[in-house]
């Protein structure tokens, strides 16, 4: 992608400093600049060197921007890329990092702006920790991130997206909202309720007898509680059938550990680990 | 720990293939001899390098041992800690590596050979992968290793044990065996158990939309199918007991995400995330 003069961060954390690093480390914006909504979030950035310039005020950060990315929180995003809308160039490539897309782009296109140069995005990368401090401008590299195109989204917008999101390094997919959502209760949702699920369940007096399959397996519950109540709620019909998938595989495996049936135990861990092995490390 | 003329393995997989090289990395061996079922996982041991000599005769193996280790699948190491007892020295200190406890030790104890040199042993070590190409001298290093005497077990041979797993780099726990099976099936059963359902109820075609949480959430249901399978059945009754507290737990927070209780779930997240941070990365 051709170097960008000037991109806007709206919400610089993790993600939103990623993007920042990134754009820096190579040379892809002449001006980068970060919207916060409390001056102590932008110190942070510009103390970690995520931006080049920060501003409480949307409309200001984003005059004369190139392309804005609005990485708030799943709850802001609709009211934020609509805030955008109204105040960047009509010219400028607007897009959102948020972990859901059905209700963020319904909200966006129903929000009364000219969406002509909105599209979604989700980058697949991330952290259990948040904030700028643990920014990094390899985040997205190999990383997949979904674009999500409506009916109403212009080819042109959601292929700058895609060029966009390909100068960070990472590989795009590009997919409808809901089947966004549908696929990501699985592959992420679901199995951060699920390592919460068995954190929250386990008693702390045992923890000196957890090892690396307890570790990796409950990670992500360390991630911020308030990021991922939103998540969950805003994905909550998908996540709730993904639920149940869950709930029946496990309800078989309980039969099957009261049947002491090791022939089914065994084929259900062999199934497992044919799609485990499906994904390498 | 002072040195051991001779140490003896049965079964020379990761975990015996690592005891193998964490005692010839620290000079606490004068002689390691491997015992196996198949001469084909002799010679892989011993390419490997992490035994000096082989043998698929159990007596002659253990002949004039100071230490003799049992790291067979769980469902085999009752009956070869019988074997081991019936002709090892009796001043030989014999333990072994499996995963569940309360079974296994009551069939030692029921199984005619004194066991006045015999204690159960598991080291919370390991590995989702098998073989010992993937055995470490590190492994157990600042491990938790669980030591389980009975009411039968000799103090001295306790304190053996313990020292034996202090001297390869582990720390050492003591409980009763069916307080180790109580623990682990919360912190590693159940786990492995969650991670294959997991997997298993994840479409492959949304692979490709699997990030590092799926990875890290479901990583230990790459495991040896057959092994675990052991494991689930021979613990069978505890693990269905945290099975059913992490069910009820699932079942509150699909209440909660069908009622969209945003306080709830958040609450529900913050539970998981202070006992996640507790036991650190």
């Amino acid at each position: 992608m051709a170097s960008n003069s000037k991109v806007t961060i709206i919400g610089v954390g993790l993600i939103g400093g990623s993007i920042g690093l990134a754009l820096r480390e190579r040379g892809l914006a002449e001006h980068i600049v970060g919207v916060g909504r409390r001056q102590v979030s932008l110190d942070r950035a510009l103390q970690c060197e995520v931006i080049d310039q920060g501003t409480l005020d949307v409309a200001a950060g984003v005059a004369d921007a190139d392309v804005v990315i609005v990485a708030t929180p799943v709850d802001s995003v609709a009211t934020d890329v609509v805030k955008v809308l109204q105040a960047a160039p009509a010219s400028a490539l607007v897009t959102d990092a948020g972990s859901t897309k059905l209700k963020i782009c319904a909200e966006i296109e129903a929000g009364g702006a000219n969406t002509a140069g909105f599209v979604g995005s989700h980058p697949l990368a991330g952290d259990h920790r948040s904030g700028p401090e643990f920014a990094r401008g390899d985040l997205f590299v190999d990383k997949a991130v979904v674009v999500t195109p409506t009916d109403q989204t212009h080819e042109e917008t959601t292929q700058r997206a895609e060029a966009f999101w390909a100068s960070l390094g990472a590989r795009t997919v590009r997919m409808p909202p809901d089947q966004h959502d549908q696929a990501l209760a699985s592959t992420s949702h679901l199995p951060h309720l699920v390592a919460s699920a068995l954190a929250a369940c386990t008693p702390e007096d045992w923890l000196s007898l957890a090892a690396t399959g307890w570790a990796d397996t409950t990670r992500v519950a360390a991630a911020d509680p308030q990021l991922w109540a939103q998540i969950f709620a805003q994905n909550s019909p998908e996540l709730i059938k993904s639920l149940d998938r869950l709930l029946a595989q496990l309800q078989a495996a309980r039969t099957n550990l009261l049947a002491n049936d090791h022939t089914q135990l065994e084929h259900f861990l062999q199934q497992a680990k044919r799609t485990r092995d499906a994904l390498g490390n």
